[in-house]
């Protein structure tokens, strides 16, 4: 017998309450039953979202909606700043390029989180009145809340606040980190913000939701190619609550039990929840001589160096085939040398307790000195502090 | 107690099997054990499309992968002809102007076919050798295999006969027709065919496939901005196989599913189900005095013309909230004028029954005058015919 422990950053697992009904006949979507889920649903979003703005749905994973983001706010020529410090920083780079933006890159180093002041500084250098062609003020600042490819966490209220008084329009990919990281969208004057549904809404991917400020809304002046995406198209049927094309409508009526549960235990507490099993997770790392791959870990997903001599590949294959333990590996230049365990979603200690386990066995077969056993008294410890507190 | 018999055009009913395989624990995409999934899933996609060429995937619902294909293949300023004659291939029209090119459009009363030779007409007519800077010959002809709305089925084989010998290329939206009508995508000369996952494949929506012959990527410029939908990223990773954004990973488990079912059926049968039952509806119907409202009834749906006086918005919403069996009502300006009973995918004779048998209760509940049974009557008859034959 072998169970499967799913806990890599996407997909996440799915609470068997949504598995069901997913699995119930589906029914059309242009009738009051439907219009009924989808209303719930939009609802609900706005306090996930921590907004007041309206949230859009698409059929799509979570690059679609970044896509679509683009195609919607962007104009060929426009000059936007983009934070690059892992693949999906990078990732809003090569899209706004595809679109013919002008990128502004900020180039962090994999695994450090941005300066915000280097925000402030290219928005400065770029807002001269006396506006020559070089000096065409900054559309927009393309940000990630966690990058996961680095488990990095990016302090967005502070960005927030630089760019609140500026005409730019702050942008956040918050696919893998909304839900587990504290992202207050009308606090922290964030005007786009993007979700997945296979992250912190416990969900299977093809779903993607984002929200929308006035100011993003009023900054739109659309003149990229765009349909299936197009904003203005989804906006227009929000009322009814309906959708401009078929909506991937079993994801959407997962996602209403999904966010049921999320409502239940209080978006407080399951921001909280995250954060103990990432201090935990942490903690056990550190004991067996570990290092974190990031120096300001995101409550998503812990990325881990990868010991000399452990590749992580091998490492993650063990975890997988042998004890039925998912986690991910590095991305693109990281393959090979870090793991990633995540926190997202439908996990709870025991899930922690578990990762650990399994990498202390992986990695004793591996020939990597550790007493067993000590990475799950660190994590308990963690988990029984805050318990008390 | 009311069960749900649901028989609209998209979605369509899941089979118990496929909606279990997707209720069960998921899994994550980057490892062997998804990809052997989307090994199989690829290789009798080719098999459902009836090609030897590569089917692409995407995770989005139709009218996404209707753009992606213009996105793809058209650059701003291409001619194309677009078979207009319902509310999909207006759909064609809208997204080819969105994307720049300049639309010639043959527009087809809804319900009728379109004549082929009509496009062979606009193709010599932009084909002067003698090229002046109108007779810049066509890119594309897009066209519709079954026309949702008005159910109607365009002769492709035909259309695929004109073109073979052209420079453009043959472009079929068989989302809802895939399955249920033939198309021999590659003997008739189909390059590109566009596939949806909540009609003939029996699933949720969400997910979409689109078949591209040699002679489609060979005039692929690609100038037009595209990410998400590029489909040079899609077959580039397609030979490990693997996708360059996050499928939709339990559509796809469920996809599998399906489509051993057909493959078990065998599509031939597949094709002579949706045939019979389409027929069956069709003596039904006539029999008590309803009239079809296509002039070429494809076997995915059929449309049927409410009688004076029974607005067919009502008579669906008795069909579905007193019954339990939902059908489609007209969309666009036929909403209220006409109703759809859908025989796609999952869809058996007593399904057909129950429809037809709603349908007869539902309207003398309306004052329409019949003799209750003599639908069922005339559908038995085409059933049992071809049952002996």
């Amino acid at each position: 017998m072998k169970k499967k422990y799913l806990m890599t950053p996407g997909p996440t697992p799915i609470p068997p309450e949504v598995a069901l009904r997913m699995a119930e006949p589906i029914i059309h979507h242009r009738t009051p039953q439907f219009q009924e889920t989808l209303g719930e649903v939009l609802d609900n979003l706005k306090y996930f979202f921590q907004t007041k703005n309206d949230v859009l749905l698409f059929a799509c994973s979570g690059t679609g909606a970044m896509e679509a983001v683009a195609a919607n706010l962007l104009s060929v020529g426009d000059k936007v700043v983009v934070v690059k410090g892992g693949k999906f920083g990078e990732r809003w780079a090569e899209i706004c390029q595809v679109y013919g933006a002008e990128v502004i890159s900020i180039d962090v180093e994999w695994g450090e989180a941005v300066n915000p002041q280097e925000i402030e500084e290219k928005l400065k250098s770029h807002q001269s009145p006396v506006t020559s062609h070089q000096s065409k003020p900054i559309k927009a600042v393309f940000t990630t809340l966690c990058e996961t490819s680095t488990g990095t966490l990016t302090n967005i209220q502070e960005i927030g606040n630089i760019i609140k008084n500026n005409k730019a329009i702050l942008i956040v990919d918050a696919i893998s980190g909304l839900g587990a990281d504290d992202l207050q969208t009308d606090n922290w004057n964030v005007d786009v913000a993007v979700a997945g549904s296979q992250k912190g809404l416990m969900l299977p991917p093809g779903l993607s939701c984002v929200s929308l400020s006035k100011k993003a809304w009023a900054s739109m002046e659309n003149e990229l190619p765009s349909y299936y995406f197009n904003f203005k198209k989804y906006k227009k049927v929000l009322v009814k609550p309906d959708t401009p094309f078929t909506p991937a409508i079993s994801l959407i009526i997962g996602l209403r039990e999904s966010l049921r549960l999320i409502r239940k235990e209080g978006l407080k507490n399951v921001l909280a929840r995250h954060r103990q099993l990432a201090a935990a997770t942490r903690a056990g790392i550190q004991e067996i001589g570990l290092q974190l791959f990031s120096k300001k870990p995101s409550s998503a997903v812990t990325a881990v160096q990868s010991p000399v001599n452990i590749n992580s590949s091998k490492l993650i294959s063990i975890m997988r085939d042998k004890f039925g333990v998912w986690i991910a590996d590095g991305q693109a230049e990281l393959k090979g040398k870090l793991f990633r365990i995540a926190h997202l979603g439908y996990i709870e200690k025991f899930d922690t307790i578990i990762a650990l386990s399994a990498l202390e066995m992986a990695l004793k077969e591996m020939g990597y000195k550790l007493e067993l056993g000590k990475a799950i008294g660190a994590a308990e410890r963690v988990l029984e502090g805050e318990n008390n507190a």
